[in-house]
């Protein structure tokens, strides 16, 4: 809920003051593994306690809209607020899963309730009586826009703007890059966080947004982008495997898992393979050759089943005696494959692979600088680590991968931002001329 | 076994007459699904009940050595036999599991005897005496020519010699573009298997192997290659995955349930997020946007745990309940996840994925030719869709997917066909040449 809700003079009008804007970190020493979203953000609880809220200590207007990306796993929510009585507000970011898209929508309610009393109490001051005036408006993008209007529009009883999911991400992404300060970040083992000074020279750029799925995006200047290809194997992969396979119920509990796992215990390297590097093609014996690549083997070995343990060493039971009912729960064995192991398997696989695919994206259409955004990321030093080692590795150090602190809002952010007083003509040319690129 | 050992007057020496050679199929109109080798084959038996043997009807000389692939899941075993007291025989191709190492020895073991026998039988009558000349060569490749070099030498008494993995490949494939007809293939749902006639005029090609992982070498003429890159999302991800996800025992009972399943149960599609096409970027509501990118959402309905069925309809248990110990098998519910619908979507994860990426590498190299070998394919009929889809589908179709009969075998036949008569110096200068172009 906005913490403050004020007057509104001018409702649907939207210049954002970014001077002095900073980011919000209550924890500023944290590893880096939590600088990303955490589990109660991602419960969509609203409360943002470990916020990273931007606050603009200079803007001095209300914001009648509020911003929300429904994708296929996550939605994700930008609103405004007011901090208190002086003039400042700041970004809110909060996120509900998408399957509970009642939640999502209970919090809205309250916030357009919250926003047209502000409002109206704006309207008797500034005379601004126009039941136009008084409409606040929802920007929406991702697919969600489109498979939730009409009930949105219902149960909301509110306008809805749709934009374009594409375009959103892009404007968004290039609101944090040129506006926002230790927004953009690079990052190494030795150095996991080294912002990147806020530049206007930033196109062409590629931008991968790893969500549910992946889709990568070449950005050549302000709006003009085209999609150049995607992965079916994102985020949605790895959560869909990994719950199947460790039982884990959140994503954070995985990447904690992943975190604490050996990969070489279930991937097949080089050096299983060869018992040394294969030196003639370049493979180092500790590359991997293949990502599960001794799962099958060993589960022959044991002659009725496959037994994997979960992170607190209680064995998950998995039978492989397909054409028989038996169900022999109550015989131990010992586990052969930790949940841990396999978290860090297929995170190590799902980004590497994304990883090579961006690469070869950005030497296909000569772009330098890749972005990672998405609620895939989350912050987690072993994703970033590898994606970044990815792009190093394929492109010789030519090429440089960056990363986000709000990485999973740039359509959120881009949609918020595309909210502009109605009748105002550069917009519309701009669509025009974006079109024209597509 | 060799079905009659014969005479070899030249042991050593190799000149393959391929006039008139043919590929033998016992069962011809069979469907394109069990074009590639079935599980007899696999396990090694090594008796060929389901062959694809190359008869040569004009080859005169015996061959005095057997080549062997040594990969990280399977060993392929290549060796000549005479066809009774004519003229006349016959490439054998069978396989072993890498782990059941004792198995493949024992057949070789086998096989190196007959030959002893043949030589010693024909240096009666040629007087050719000489040891080196009674000696029986192995040509090895794949990792394991080097991890088990010493234990090969050691148990099976005999001359071994190594051959690098990735030329083996191109040599092995040159001799089946170019010298076996009905060989080489195209497939598509209309025309599962197109033959291709062979062609001199073949290079420049890529070659896709998949098998454990995945290596993409480009070929720029005889001998003149590059590993460009690969994937460690291969076979040994899909095997290895699915022995643990469904219970299967087998390749092709995993095929066999992936040709049976529904994908859209697991995945999730354009449509899914959308309600309808994303049309402004011209993806179809049944895109797969997300590959199980259901069963995270789906999972978390399910308040303590997910079941899933394998084909028989049987329940196979996986907990959820991670931070208790308690295992409630009796307690009966449906089953969410089906086995054939988990495993047709990792099929078309995997496949979808490989041909993206050799999609790319060959629009990087400008590569008109893709070809897919490796024993990952195993001539199954929704593989080949899925590569020969993602090839036409990125490149409009520009670029071209083949397919083998023998795929699984490039690198034993390279490495059979590599084994020339000590001092040739041909040879060696032909590697010579070669190493520079690396």
């Amino acid at each position: 809920m906005p913490s403050s809700p004020r007057r509104i003079p001018y409702p649907g009008a939207i210049r954002i003051n970014v001077q002095g804007a900073f980011i919000v970190d209550d924890e500023p020493s944290r590893p880096p593994s939590s600088v990303g979203l955490r589990t109660a953000d991602i419960n969509g609880n609203g409360k943002n306690t470990h916020n990273r809220d931007i606050v603009l200590p200079y803007h001095t207007a209300d914001v009648s809209h509020i911003a929300v990306d429904i994708g296929g796993s996550l939605a994700k929510l930008v609103y405004f607020t007011r901090d208190g009585d002086s003039i400042g507000g700041r970004l809110n970011f909060t996120m509900f899963e998408t399957e509970n898209v009642e939640d999502l929508f209970a919090f809205m309610s309250k916030l357009i309730s919250a926003k047209r009393q502000s409002i109206s109490e704006g309207s008797e001051e500034t005379d601004v009586t126009s039941t136009e005036k008084k409409k606040v408006y929802i920007m929406a993008t991702g697919g969600g826009a489109y498979k939730f209007y009409d009930r949105m529009r219902k149960e909301l009883d509110v306008e809805i703007c749709r934009e374009d999911e594409m375009e959103c991400l892009i404007v968004g992404l290039d609101f944090f890059i040129t506006e926002i300060p230790t927004e953009v970040f690079t990052y190494s083992e030795q150095n996991p966080m080294s912002f990147v000074e806020a530049k206007a020279d930033i196109y062409p750029y590629l931008l991968v947004n790893i969500g549910s799925g992946v889709s990568m995006i070449m950005v050549s200047g302000p709006r003009q982008f085209k999609r150049i290809g995607g992965s079916s194997l994102g985020g949605g992969t790895l959560w869909g495997l990994l719950s199947l396979l460790t039982g884990a119920k959140s994503f954070d509990e995985m990447l904690d898992m992943a975190a604490k796992g050996d990969n070489t215990n279930v991937d097949m390297l080089v050096g299983d393979i060869y018992g040394a590097d294969y030196g003639r093609i370049g493979l180092k014996s500790s590359t991997i050759a293949s990502s599960f690549g001794k799962v099958f083997k060993k589960r022959l070995e044991s002659a009725d089943g496959v037994q994997i343990s979960d992170q607190t060493g209680n064995r998950i039971e998995l039978y492989g005696a397909t054409h028989e009912n038996e169900v022999d729960v109550d015989m131990p064995r010992p586990a052969r494959f930790r949940a841990e192991d396999i978290s860090r398997s297929l995170l190590y696989a799902v980004s590497n692979n994304i990883g090579q695919i961006a690469y070869l994206q950005a030497q296909r259409y000569n772009l330098e600088h890749i972005y990672f955004g998405g609620s895939f990321i989350r912050g987690h030093p072993q994703t970033m680590n590898t994606l970044s080692y990815a792009i190093k590795f394929w492109s010789n150090s030519e090429k440089k991968a960056y990363f986000l602190r709000h990485e999973g809002y740039l359509g959120a952010v881009g949609a918020f931002l595309k909210r502009q007083p109605t009748g105002w003509g550069r917009r519309n040319s701009m669509e025009e001329k974006k079109e024209s690129t597509i």
